[in-house]
């Protein structure tokens, strides 16, 4: 485990944790199936893909794109348009390398700090990006804005629950440590490096926030297993007794 | 503590648990603030008349009264009418003996079953009910079709974090314990009394139902004790570690 310590310096200047960058992390990230095969090889993709739009002829955004599994998933089924961001120069330099010969526009930014100027989308999307980012009002706002009336935002994040885990996290045989679910804020965990901080909201406090910047939810899901995945990997029971994943699919109100 | 043997037949019948009808279980609830002093002593109050719209000249349809605590409330505020519906005898009994001379229609129904007819309300109101009914789809069904374009539907009902607790729920200092929360369904659980079934629903599937049902949502929040409330009952912390109840607003969609 390697200790960054200057992350809570970097949260004080409201800029998201770079976490990606940290040689460290940056090697152990890049073993999981997702990062080895792409967004698609993650087993939440289906459900999360369901909650897509028709992504044909749509002008697309990939905030935390990491290295580009899904732009270069949303240009093969016909998106007009995708531009992806994201704040970790190794991970970009990759989905550079993975997205030869694609009109795919990469674009180094701070989803914390994010300005979209005059850009306009008929989709966001992103995959597990935004419980790095603290002012997600801030964000909302940026992504209403940037997008068309009746556009489409839809993104996982860590589920709350998981996020407010107990240290350790498991107790005995299928149960599962929490504490200060409603205490919300950054936590500071240990994924893969120590030090890694994120931002935890809690599902209600989620939606209000798409609320108050002119977004309505169209469709949710606390992610778990289906049988057959779980036939497939008995593991994945874990998924079952405390979610990891929320996936949240809104529209942008006129 | 009271076995009752009877909940499973009345579970497989999909008629809701009439626990509050039990001797023990009434006697003990009946001892609580919020049945002594109405709901409006009852600390998620405040939280949940935030989400209720102007009260004044609307037809009001309260299900799960229980000692009508919300319903006088209702016809206090200048509600144009109020049904309060229970499965409890014993609740309706008290709760006319509470409303004497006050125009409250008080009715004995299921709400597992409850059909509405020609019935036209503006809010239906629910505090604490659902989690007693199996079939909630169908619930939401005949309220949308009771509920004037427009209308609202304003509910508590358990958290479902705390409806998946394990037994013991807390280990050690400020620990919860929680298991199979992704598992839906009947749970039996000792609340007053053994043998207590409640439907064990997770936010996204009543979010998802809701919108099945024709209803946007409007508001939901994860209730929990703000400073000033945790200042003059420490207790109230256990209710921030892991929240005991949901609210949700919702509307009817044309």
């Amino acid at each position: 485990m390697v200790s960054l310590s200057n992350h809570e310096g970097v949260a004080r200047r409201l800029m998201a944790q770079n976490i990606y960058d940290d040689e460290a992390f940056f090697e152990g990230y890049s073993q999981f199936p997702r990062s080895r095969e792409g967004l698609v090889a993650a087993y939440e993709w289906p459900a999360l893909r369901a909650m897509l739009p028709d992504i044909r002829g749509l002008r697309v955004l990939d905030l935390g794109c990491g290295f580009g599994g899904f732009s270069r998933w949303a240009i093969e089924n016909g998106a007009a348009s995708i531009t992806g961001i994201d704040l970790s120069e190794k991970m970009l330099a990759e989905a550079q390398k993975r997205s030869a010969g694609m009109p795919i526009k990469y674009r180094r930014d701070d989803l914390e700090t994010l300005e979209l100027g005059g850009e306009s989308y008929d989709l966001v999307f992103s995959s597990l990006a935004v419980h790095y980012v603290a002012d997600f009002d801030r964000l909302l706002a940026t992504l209403r804005a940037a997008l068309a009336d009746g556009g489409a935002l839809v993104f996982s994040t860590e589920h709350p629950i998981y996020a407010a885990r107990h240290d350790p996290e498991w107790a005995g045989d299928h149960i599962f440590q929490m504490r200060d679910y409603l205490v919300e804020g950054p936590k500071t965990t240990s994924w893969i490096v120590d030090g890694v901080v994120k931002h935890h909201r809690v599902i209600s406090t989620m939606i209000r926030a798409l609320h108050r910047a002119g977004f309505s939810l169209t469709d949710i899901e606390e992610w778990g297993p289906d049988d057959a995945l779980l036939a497939r990997t008995p593991d994945f029971i874990e998924h079952r007794i405390r979610p990891m994943f929320l996936l949240v699919a809104a529209r942008a109100e006129p």
